[in-house]
C-alpha cells in the first residue's frame, strides 16, 4: 500500500499537474498581508524590560536571549536571540488506503513567512496553543483524528527535533495515522500519493518543511513485500532500498553510539538565559534585533493579514535570514551499498548538544571567506550525474521569513576517500533510519534531505 | 568470552570469597573522616547571593534552586535544590580476556557518602574536572587506557542519565574497554568475572551505583554463540535471554515509541533557575538546606578525610535523603516469554521529560500516606517464589549521603492483569535493551534493577 503509492502512476483524485494548478491557484486567491511593524505596534505582544518579547497569554512562542558556552569550533562564547517555544506541536499527516494506495491528505497552507505564501502542508499543523485553543480561534481541521487515533491506525509517531541555531530545544511529534472511515473534505485539503509529494519536492519552495520531516521518519523498505514488484524503481531507488535493509554497513551501528557518545562528553555545551538588551555584537530597537555587522539574522514584527487561516489577522515575531543556506549530503556506494556521509553537528538549540548532520550545513558563501566547512567545495563543484537532488526549500514559514536552503545531494566520485575527519562518519539508510526513529538524533536539515530520496 | 566470564565457576586470580574478604578488610584498613559542617567552612566552596553553592573554580558541581512547572501529576509547581554538574564524567570498567574468560578491573572505592564506605567500583570514575585535574591532584588511575582506546576495543559507550529528581540533567559516559597488553595492577584494584560481579550485587551495599548502571548496558545475549553451553545457566537465566533475543513481544516497539511520544508530548516540564532563598517549603541556614516539613531529602556540607583517594582532604556538598526507597521490576511470562513491566516516569532533572522506570519507584510509605504509586501494594506483598531479586542498593556516594533503595524483581502471578493503566507497558528485555543503547531512555533505577538480573 505504501510502496503502490510511492510508485502509482496516476492519482484519480487529482493529478501531479492538477495540484500544481490548484496551488498556483490558491496563490493568486488567498490575499496575504505581511507588513514589518514596530514590536511595540504588535497586537497581543509585549516587550519585558530584558527585551524578550512574549505573546500576552505567556502562551505561543517567544523570542529571549541566551548566552552559550562551548569548547566546539572557534567561537566559545556569545549572546543570541532565539525562539523559545517549550510546548510540543503536531504535525500530522492522515492516511487513508484507497484501492490498496495510501493517500495523504495534504493542505495547501499559507504562512506569513513563505517566499511563495502557499505551500504543500501536512494536514495538521498546531501547537499546543492552537489546538487548545489560546487564541479563541476554531479548533484546527481534522484535529479529533490525531487525538483519537488508536494505536493500530499509527503508522508513525516521533518527536523530532525543529533548527537547533533558531530554536532552544524545541520539538514537534510528527504523526502519520492510517483512518477507515470517510473523511469530509475540506477547501483547502487534497489527497496525494507519496510518489506524487516526492514528485513535488523536485520542485523549489512547494513542499513546506513540516511535510518533509513527517514523511523523512517513514522507513520505506518496511513496506516492501515480495508482492512490490520493484520494477518501478529507478536503480538508484533500489539501490537505497538495499541501503535501507543491509546489514552490510561500512561502520558498525555500536561505534556510532560509540563516536557520538565520545563527541557528546568531549564537547560541553552550557546556554543560559541573558537579557536581550545585553548582547555584545546584537541591538534591539523598536524594529529589529539584529547584528551591528549585520550577519546572520534578524528578529523582525509583522502584521499579517490573511483570508484562510484559523485566525484572519494576527501580529507575531519573524526571524529573518541575512542569507540563505546549503544543506548537502554526499552519498557514496562502498561494497555495493549506499552510504551517507552524516556530520555531527552541535548548535546551540540542540536538545541533545550535538545532532546528526548533512555533510555539509552552511549559510552561502559570505559569512566563511577562506574558512570554508569541509567538503564545501566538493559538493559546490559537484556536475552532472553526481548531482542527485538539486532543489531550493524552505524553511518553516510560521517562524522564519523567506529563508531558504538549497538542498543537494551528491553521489561521490570513485576517488572519494573512506577516511574521514573526526566529526565525520559513514552510515547506510538503515543506520540512519534506526537512529532517526529515537529522539533528537537526526536534525531536522538531515529529514529534510532524508525525505527527499526518490525511488521512481 | 563474556559468557564464559558470566558463568565461570572459579576465577584463579580471586575467589569470591576472597573479594568479600578484600572489602572487608579494605574497610578496615582505612580511615575515613565524614563531618558534617557549616557551609560558610567548606573550604574552596562558597555560597553566591541567591544561596546556590559553587566550588570556587567553577567546576566540579554545584547546588542551585530550580522552579519546576508541570501538568503531570499532583504537585504542578515548586521549587526545590538540585545538583548541577553539566559536565560528563567517566564511568569506565577496564577488561581483559585471560584464558578465554573476560575478567573486570575493578576498585575497592570509599565515597564519603558510602553507608559502608567502601564498595566494588569501576576501574574509573571520574568527572571531567577529575580528569583535567582542576583539584590539581594526581591523574585518575587507568585514565590514559579509556582515553586512547581504539574504537575495535570499546565494547560499550553509551551517554547515560542520573537521578532525574536530584540531578540536572547529568549524564555519564558509561564505557566499557577491552585491552590486550599487560595491566599494572594497583593495591586497589582486583580482577573479577561478571558472574562474580553479579553475585556479589545480591549483597546489600556491596556493589555501587557506577558499576551497576555501566554493566546494565551490556547485552548478554549478544554474546552467545552456538558453542557456548547453556547448561550452566539457570531456567531463569535462559528465560531472560529467550526475553533479550525473541521478536515476540506483546506490545510493538512501534507502540512503545508512539506510546512515549505521546506521554511526551502530552506532559510539559519548565524548568528555570531560582534563587536557593526563595525556595517556598524550604529555608536554607548554615548548616542545611532543607525542607520544613522533613520530608524528601536535605543538602549538607561535610569535610571528608580518605586515606586512598586522589585528594586525601577535602569539603563539598551531599544531598541526604530523609528516607529510603524503593524500585521495583514486575516481570510476567505472556506467550512463554519474559515482559518487564515498565513505567514511564516524569522528573525534574530529566534530560528528556520522561523516562522509563521500574514499575515501582518511590519513597517508602511515610510520604505517601493512603496515595500509593500503582502497583506498590503488589510488590510489597510479594512472597517466596515470586521474589527473584530483593537487596539493599546505594546510591552514588559521592553525592548522597547514605542513600540507599530496595532493589525488587518481583514475578506475577498467573491472574496479572495484561491491561496496564497509561503511564505503564510491557517490554521484552530485547526491547528494553533496545532503548538502552540510546541515551536517556532508561533511568538510573531501571538500569540498577536489569544489571542485577542473574543467569546462574
Amino acid at each position: 500500500m505504501i510502496i503502490k503509492s510511492l510508485l502509482a502512476k496516476d492519482n484519480p483524485y487529482n493529478s501531479t499537474e492538477e495540484i500544481r494548478e490548484w496551488i498556483k491557484r490558491r496563490n493568486i486567491e488567498v490575499t496575504v498581508n505581511v507588513e514589518q511593524i514596530a514590536f511595540s505596534q504588535m497586537k497581543s505582544w509585549h516587550s519585558n524590560c530584558d527585551g524578550s518579547i512574549h505573546h500576552d497569554t505567556g502562551k505561543f512562542f517567544s523570542i529571549v536571549g541566551i548566552d552559550v558556552k562551548t569548547d566546539y569550533g572557534t567561537n566559545n562564547h556569545w549572546r543570541q536571540p532565539i525562539i523559545n517555544q517549550p510546548e510540543v506541536g503536531y504535525l500530522g499527516i492522515l492516511t487513508k488506503e484507497i484501492d490498496g494506495v495510501l493517500y495523504c491528505l495534504m493542505q495547501a497552507k499559507i504562512e506569513p513567512g513563505n517566499v511563495n505564501c502557499v505551500q504543500i502542508s501536512p494536514t495538521l499543523q498546531a501547537t499546543k496553543s492552537n489546538y487548545t485553543r489560546v487564541h479563541s480561534g476554531k479548533s484546527p481541521n481534522y484535529l479529533e483524528y490525531f487525538v483519537n487515533a488508536k494505536p493500530e491506525n499509527i503508522i508513525l509517531d516521533q518527536l523530532q527535533s525543529e533548527q537547533g541555531a533558531r530554536f532552544l530545544r524545541k520539538r514537534n511529534r510528527n504523526i502519520i495515522i492510517k483512518v477507515d472511515e470517510d473523511v469530509p473534505m475540506l477547501e483547502e485539503f487534497r489527497w496525494m500519493t507519496l510518489g506524487q509529494i516526492k514528485e513535488l519536492m523536485c520542485e523549489n519552495n512547494m513542499v513546506n518543511m513540516d511535510t518533509r520531516t513527517v514523511l523523512s521518519g517513514l522507513v520505506i523498505s518496511d513496506y516492501v513485500t515480495p508482492l512490490d514488484g520493484l520494477n518501478g524503481m529507478s536503480e538508484f531507488g533500489r539501490g537505497l532500498i538495499l541501503s535501507s535493509i543491509t546489514n552490510h554497513s561500512y561502520i558498525s551501528t555500536r561505534e556510532h553510539l560509540s563516536w557520538l557518545t565520545a563527541l557528546k562528553s568531549k564537547f560541553d555545551l552550557l546556554v543560559s538565559p541573558c537579557s536581550v538588551l545585553e548582547m555584545p555584537g546584537w541591538i534591539k530597537n523598536d524594529r529589529e534585533i539584529v547584528r551591528e555587522d549585520g550577519k546572520y539574522f534578524k528578529i523582525i514584527g509583522v502584521n499579517v493579514t490573511i483570508s484562510n487561516r484559523e485566525v484572519a489577522a494576527w501580529c507575531q515575531p519573524l526571524v529573518r535570514p541575512m542569507q540563505n543556506g546549503i544543506c548537502a549530503f554526499i552519498i557514496k556506494k562502498i561494497n555495493g551499498v549506499y552510504h551517507f556521509l552524516v556530520q555531527a553537528k552541535l548548535e546551540c538549540g540542540n536538545f541533545d548538544v550535538m545532532e546528526l548532520a548533512p555533510t555539509v550545513q552552511c549559510l552561502t558563501d559570505k559569512v566563511y571567506g577562506d574558512d570554508k566547512p569541509e567538503f564545501y567545495d566538493y559538493v559546490m563543484n559537484a556536475r552532472g550525474g553526481q548531482v542527485l537532488v538539486d532543489v531550493i526549500q524552505s524553511e518553516e514559514g510560521g517562524r522564519f521569513y523567506h529563508e531558504q536552503n538549497r538542498n543537494l545531494i551528491i553521489e561521490a566520485d570513485a576517488s572519494f576517500p573512506l577516511e574521514l575527519p573526526p566529526r565525520y562518519t559513514w552510515m547506510t539508510l538503515r543506520q540512519i533510519y534506526n537512529f532517526l526513529r529515537f529522539n533528537n538524533y537526526l536534525n531536522i536539515q538531515a529529514r529534510s534531505l532524508i525525505s527527499a530520496l526518490r525511488y521512481k
